[in-house]
């Protein structure tokens, strides 16, 4: 690891002159046809947040360029003036990754909306960062395709944020992350230089900057292209639905599921708070008395099927579950479903707000930290509603707070931050698929020792020297976890900075 | 992407002059036991050369670290001292990434050779890398477990030099590359900074260094902890041997196969020399009068290995196969695959020496490739064999040379580099499994432009600022392309720099 400068904040505190800001105007409108630059207050406010909405800034610009050569311009401006970047897609991040600042252009990406190619016989399409997710299986459907990961804002979200944040879903647990589902991407650095990551190959040589840059959350480059591998929809598809008495059993059912070498397409927990929520708004047909569910969908042939169903249900049963049921059709099929789709707006209805976490945990422990989450909430007084991806230890706490009460809202994030540490102090992970953004870039020097987060800026310094590029966002200076590290010394809540690493 | 002065190739051609050696030596005499250092020439002899034979050079001095600690060590001296260092694991690899320098040490890790930790539960193992591939999956057999990636040399590689080379294997068109089966890795960077990437989580926050180590050849850092993955070993497997008129016809069946949404454990292509050299050698059963043969291996449930083998077979008779035969039982499964695994000893047999290529191309275009392959050899007057994978379209043309006969060692490597030339024209990669090394540092200009490149010794770069790690291997300088690229040009053979990309 080299010995970078770590990189002051500087970028990201400096304020712009109003004699600054006319002048990047003025060299923006010489590259950027009308449409393409906003720069009224009434604007630039439909951009204040992404889906964290608890933090907001106005941008001090925003650039919506149509191809590659606008973004290229745009770029190589910003990078002449010191000016900032934040790159967006649609906006629907939950850790703030596309926050702007207000002394810094927002970049955004809505423009490249074109599925530029499908390619049947390999299963591959390239698509601009603009399409949504969902959209891609949607033009790929009539060759009985579809694009895999399915983050639960599909409809909304963008591939380009998907790859910008490393996106999972339901179905990430059979069929892996957005990084394991993207063959390519073109890239642009700050200095405007396109570079194209990855290949059709099985495996390309050189440096893996597409693995790299997948879940960079946008402090490498900008992304204007990516290839996705298709997958042929299995023939057939299922669902089990298993009811627990207690969260502990539930989370016992789905090792022993893994570990009969099963793989679901999808193995989804709701705790009662979420069933409840749920079944009242969507009526999904949930049993609202059960402490915890489990949803298993398995998926492939029709033998298969049939076989996992048989094997899955004789091991819910074994491991406690009270009552079992398999969709009977369908329709039965999508409304389990629909229940587990509508589960965060249900939680929204039964609290003015909800502050959604996402850790990541060894499967072994699920339990375990159900149980100590259950005990945090109630030692900061607020509710906690789970719903997560079991099978892949993925948490999805929902902190129950309404922020008009004073106070609530910094015992929620206190909460998040509390739940956070808890599952690095198992072995897991500070994000499963929401990524750091400015929600858990705290937290960060909980998960990492000082030599790995200087190996991160001596990256970012190998693409971005001036970080320009999402400044503030995703890896913390050494010195912010001094402080923060200091503090927690200080409190002592923490075995930082010696927690078990795994 | 940041303009660092590119890396003169300083650090690996300065000389050492014999009192810089001794005064090292005596360095590293004060850090190691007396077994850990090799200092007399009959000693280096034996690391001359990896399993790319025809380079050879012996190191200035070879350690054998017994620990982490020791390790770092060596690092920090060769660091102060600008001693460049090249990282050997058992030395099995293709591409030269071993192969020492005159004016380097040579840093060998078969001393790493414990697995420390096996975790049935979440079925993960935590290995030193000089541990071979197979023990792994020995060791936990009586589990039900074992490690998926199967290159070859199985029986003797190491795991460190698996993940270095991102290595592959028959399985992994099912189970993925190394990259895919490995949790987290320990490194030791240059300055003897340890390390810890990736976790046990689904996801880990930060930037994927995990994945950019795997397959970093050993410019990036030393590995000296692993943690794999295990998969549940299948209820069943079964294979199909197809025999074929035409090369051709046998590359379209991979693509029905794989079209029909089928993912065999392995799916292998020979054509007729390698089917006459393997059944000549072990006696597997083959047709030694088809023009190909494919091996199909299906795995999983004993219901889903029953119907795939059933469609299997359709589709292989449909898509023109001349015969279609199933193992009878595990005696002969194995004896099928007995030929495949000794196919490279076999063609060994057959001509005084061979050189084992390795590229990947989209499989639409196999059959065409094999094709173009014939022709090449023919204008270079010389034989080549193919064994290949042929559903990952990872192929391995074996060309037959007799290195005692003037100019055919030069005639095979002008062959090799324009085979894997023709792999970039169709949209593949001039390597699957082997990695560049020495062996292809300048195909690698075929592949990138001189955007990557530049990125690619920016990441380096921020590792290994002085460039002490394996110099001269696998990124080549952007002056040598230029070259290499200039020469191109002039022949006209090629239409670079603005190849198809894919």
């Amino acid at each position: 690891m080299q010995a970078v400068p770590e990189p002051h904040e500087g970028s990201d505190t400096r304020t712009v002159s109003a004699a600054e800001r006319a002048a990047l105007i003025a060299a923006l409108r010489s590259v950027l046809p009308r449409d393409a630059l906003l720069t009224e207050p009434e604007e630039l406010r439909s951009y204040e947040c992404d889906g964290l909405s608890m933090f907001r800034k106005a941008p001090l610009l925003v650039v919506l360029p149509h191809d590659v050569a606008q973004a290229q311009a745009v770029l190589r401006i910003c990078r002449e003036r010191r000016v900032p970047v934040v790159a967006r897609g649609a906006g629907t991040g939950l850790s703030g990754g596309a926050l702007p600042l207000d002394n810094g252009a927002l970049l955004g990406l809505a423009r490249f909306d074109r599925i530029l190619d499908v390619d049947a016989r390999n299963r591959t399409a390239r698509v601009q960062p603009g399409v949504r997710n969902l959209a891609i299986s949607e033009a790929v459907a009539s060759l009985g395709l579809y694009y895999a990961p399915d983050p639960s804002s599909q409809i909304a979200c963008s591939i380009g944020g998907n790859v910008a944040e490393n996106s999972g879903g339901v179905h990430c647990l059979k069929y892996g992350l957005t990084v394991h589902n993207v063959l390519a991407v073109k890239l642009l650095t700050m200095d405007g230089e396109l570079l194209t990551l990855g290949s059709q190959g099985l495996d390309a040589p050189g440096y893996d900057l597409l693995a790299l840059v997948t879940g960079s959350e946008g402090l490498l480059g900008v992304i204007v292209e990516i290839t996705v591998k298709l997958m042929p929809k299995p023939e057939r598809a299922q669902v089990l639905m298993a009811s627990f008495d207690d969260v502990e059993t539930a989370g016992n059912a789905v090792a022993a599921i893994i570990g009969a070498g099963i793989i679901p397409a999808g193995l989804e927990m709701m705790d009662n708070p979420s069933i409840r929520a749920a079944e009242d708004f969507v009526h999904a047909g949930y049993p609202v008395e059960a402490a915890a569910i489990l949803l298993c969908e398995l998926d492939g042939s029709n033998e298969d099927v049939s076989e996992q169903v048989m094997q899955v249900r004789e091991l819910l049963r074994a491991s406690g579950a009270t009552e079992v049921r398999t969709a009977q059709d369908e329709a039965e099929r999508l409304r389990f479903w629909a229940g587990r789709k509508a589960a965060f707006p249900a939680v929204g209805r039964i609290a003015a707000d909800y502050y959604c976490m996402d850790g990541t945990i060894p499967r072994r422990h699920l339990g375990r930290v159900l149980t100590r989450i259950a005990e945090l909430g109630a030692e900061h007084g607020l509710r906690v509603a789970n719903v997560f991806h079991a099978g892949d230890g993925n948490l999805h706490p929902l902190i129950l707070y309404d922020a008009s009460h004073a106070g609530e809202l910094e015992r929620a994030e206190a909460l998040g931050a509390r739940i956070l540490e808890l599952c690095v102090e198992v072995g897991g992970t500070i994000t499963g698929e929401h990524g750091v953004g400015v929600e858990k870039i705290d937290q960060m020097c909980v998960q990492f020792a000082a030599p790995e987060l200087a190996q991160f800026h001596a990256l970012k310094h190998a693409f971005d020297p001036d970080g320009l590029l999402n400044p503030g966002k995703a890896v913390p200076t050494l010195h912010r976890c001094a402080e923060f590290g200091a503090m927690h010394v200080h409190h002592g809540e923490l075995r930082f900075p010696d927690l078990p690493r795994f």
